[in-house]
C-alpha cells in the first residue's frame, strides 16, 4: 500500500537500466555504455496487463508523480493527473515514465561524461529524434516484460511520442491519450523554437556546446526560456496574472521580473545542449513526411484514441489536433477529440486538471 | 505639378530644422544643437489649412512616400496610402512626416556625434517618450506656420503619437486616424518588447550602448528583430507564406532563412540604441496613467476620430482599440471604429491598402 502524504504519495527513487552494448540512435550514432533512467508507480499485475506509459515533454524528466520524501518541495511534474484516486489511477494502473535520450535528467545526455575521453559529450552528442525517445521507452518496456501498454499517454512533445508509438508499435498499444500536441508543429511554432535555439547558439559563453566547467552563466539559455514562457501562456492568462503592473515602488514591469526569474531558474538547472536538441526533435517530427500520410501512420493501429486540445494553445493549436483526428478517422481508428475552452494556453495540460482528469479516467475505465 | 513615376511620384529630399537652443526631452534632458529631419509632400495652401501630419512607427523614418529618384528601389514606407489619387490624396493635402527623436534616420539620435566630446551620444542619449515624438512634430508645425492639422494619422507607435496629439494639443487637431495602435500596449506586447531589449542589451558586442566603431556584428539586435518579425505576422500569414517548407535540397526550414535574412538586414541598418529606446517608449506609453482616464485624455478634443484595427493583430489587438473607442465616447468625441478581417497581423497597415484606402479617403473628404 502506498504511503500517502498531503495530496500525493511517496514514490520509489528513479531506476537505472544500463545498456552495456549502448543505445543506437535513429540517425546512426551509438553511445555505449548508455544509462536509461525511469520511474514506476503503482503495482504491475501478474498478467502485466495494467501498465501505462507516460511520456514527458521538454522541461521535466522521469519524475512524473509522487514525492521521494515527505519533505520534498514539489511532487512529480504530472502529479495532478497521476496518483491514487486521480485521472490515471494508481489503484488500478502501473505507470512507467522514461527519461528520454537528450534530456538532462539522468539518462545519458550531452552533459554526461564520455568514458573514452573523460569529458562531457557536449557538442558531440547526437541530435535526437522522437524516434529515439520511443526507442528508449521500448527498451524499458522489454526490460520490464511489458508486451502491451494499456495506454500510452503524453502532452506536447510527450504527445508526439504517443502518436509515434501508435505508428511504430501498433500491436503493443491498446489505447493512446495525446494532449496539446502535433503530428507536425505549425510553422509559427518552428519559428519560435528556431529563435530559442539561435539564442543559445549565439551566446559566446555556449562555446558551440562545449561550455562545461567554464562556470559562465548562459544568458542565451535564460533568454530562450523567456521566449518559451511567452509562448506557453495565452495573452489572456498574462493579462490576468500581471497586466501592466509594476514592481512595488519601481517602474519595472511585473512581467519583466517574472521572465527574469523563470529564465534564471531554468538556465541554472537545464543543459543548453539538451535544450537545443530536444527542441529540434520537436520541429523535425512530421508523421506525414515519415509515413506518407497521417492515415498511413495510423493504418495498423487498432486501439482507441483520445485527443485533447486547448482553445488558447497557439503553440500546439486545436486545428492541428483536428488534423490528427481526421488522419485517424481515415485510418478507421476509434478516435475522440475533446477541445477544452481555457485561458491557460499551452500550459493547460499542467494546470487544468479539473478539465482533463475525468475524461482521462473515463477513457481508461472503458 | 508632381513628376509621377511608376505608381508613385518624385519627392523632395528630406529637410532639416536645426534647433540651436536644442531640444528639451520629456524627462528633463536637453541636447543642443539638435537637428530634426522631416519630409513634406504636396502643396500647402495659402490658408495653411490642408496639412496632414503622418506619424511613423519604430522601423521607418520621415520618408513616408514617393521616391527621391526614379531609380530608387523602393518608395516611402506608406506610399501605398499617401500619394496622388491615393487614400491620403496629395492632390488636396499637404503631408508632413517628422523623424522623431531617438530614431536613427536623420534626426539627432544616439549614433549622432556629440560636439562636446566628438563621440556618439551612445549610452548617454536620453530614453525617449511618445511625448518627445509629439513635441518634435509640434516644433516642425510651428516652424511651418501650421496652426491646425487637418488630420493627424498614424499606425502602431505612430498611432500612439496620434492619440497623444489629441490629448495634448486638442485645438490644433481637426481629426485623427489611428490604426493598429494602443493607448497602452497589453502585457503580452510588453513581454515581447522586453525580450527584444534584453536580447540587445545581453549582447557583449553592444558594450552597454557604446559599441560604435567596433565594427562587430550585433547578433542581439538581429535576434531581437527576428522576435519582432514573428510578432508582426499572424500564424495564418506564416502558414500561407512558408508552411513547413525546407530550402531547396536542404533540411533548413524556409522560415529559418527568412528570419536570418530579416535579422541581418535590420541589424546592418538600424541603430541598437535607437531600437531599445523606441521600444521602451511604446511600453511606457499609457494614456490612462498619464491623464487619469481615457475619457480625461480626450475630454478637450473636439475633432473627429477614425480608429482602425485588424482581426489577427495580436500585438496591438482589436480589443485595445475598442477600449480607446469607449474612452472617446465617454469624452463625447465623434468616433468610428472599423475592425478589418485580415490574415496579415500587425503588418496589415503596411499591406492591406485595398481595405484601408477608401475609408481613410472618405473620412478625410467629410
Amino acid at each position: 500500500m502506498p504511503h500517502l502524504v498531503d495530496a500525493t504519495f511517496l514514490c520509489e527513487p528513479p531506476k537505472e537500466l544500463v545498456l552495456a552494448d549502448g543505445f543506437a540512435f535513429h540517425h546512426g550514432e551509438r553511445i555505449a555504455p548508455f544509462t536509461i533512467v525511469y520511474e514506476t508507480y503503482g503495482e504491475l499485475n501478474a498478467e502485466k496487463s495494467n501498465a501505462i506509459l507516460v511520456c514527458h515533454a521538454l522541461s521535466p524528466g522521469a519524475h512524473a508523480a509522487g514525492k521521494y520524501a515527505a519533505t520534498d518541495a514539489a511532487a512529480g511534474w504530472w502529479d495532478g493527473l497521476v496518483g491514487y484516486g486521480k485521472g490515471i489511477d494508481l489503484e488500478h494502473h502501473f505507470v512507467v515514465c522514461v527519461n528520454f535520450p537528450g534530456s538532462p535528467w539522468g539518462t545519458t545526455g550531452p552533459a554526461s561524461v564520455d568514458p573514452a575521453t573523460g569529458a562531457p559529450y557536449g557538442s558531440r552528442y547526437p541530435w535526437v529524434t522522437v524516434d529515439d525517445m520511443v526507442e528508449s521507452q521500448r527498451v524499458v518496456a522489454d526490460h520490464l516484460g511489458i508486451a502491451t501498454w494499456r495506454a500510452v499517454v503524453g502532452a506536447s512533445l510527450g504527445g508526439m511520442q504517443v502518436l509515434l508509438w501508435a505508428a511504430l508499435h501498433p500491436t503493443r498499444v491498446e489505447s493512446i491519450i495525446c494532449m496539446a500536441s502535433a503530428a507536425a508543429v505549425p510553422v509559427a511554432t518552428v519559428g519560435w523554437h528556431l529563435i530559442g535555439r539561435k539564442l543559445v547558439q549565439s551566446d559566446p559563453a555556449f562555446r558551440g556546446g562545449d561550455y562545461y566547467g567554464t562556470g559562465e552563466t548562459l544568458r542565451g539559455l535564460q533568454l530562450a526560456r523567456m521566449v518559451g514562457h511567452m509562448t506557453y501562456l495565452s495573452d489572456a492568462a498574462l493579462e490576468k496574472k500581471f497586466g501592466r503592473q509594476r514592481r512595488n515602488g519601481t517602474r519595472q514591469f511585473e512581467i519583466d521580473s517574472y521572465l527574469e526569474y523563470q529564465g534564471a531558474k531554468f538556465g541554472a538547472a537545464y543543459d543548453a545542449n539538451s535544450y537545443i536538441r530536444v527542441q529540434a526533435a520537436m520541429d523535425e517530427f512530421d508523421l506525414q513526411e515519415q509515413f506518407g500520410s497521417l492515415a498511413n501512420a495510423f493504418r495498423r493501429f487498432r486501439g482507441r484514441a483520445l485527443l485533447v486540445s486547448f482553445s488558447t494553445d497557439w503553440l500546439f493549436p486545436s486545428l492541428e489536433t483536428a488534423r490528427i483526428s481526421r488522419g485517424m478517422r481515415d485510418a478507421n481508428v476509434t478516435v475522440q477529440h475533446m477541445d477544452f475552452e481555457t485561458p491557460n494556453g499551452h500550459d493547460a495540460f499542467l494546470v487544468d486538471y479539473p478539465l482533463i482528469s475525468r475524461p482521462v479516467r473515463q477513457f481508461l475505465e472503458r
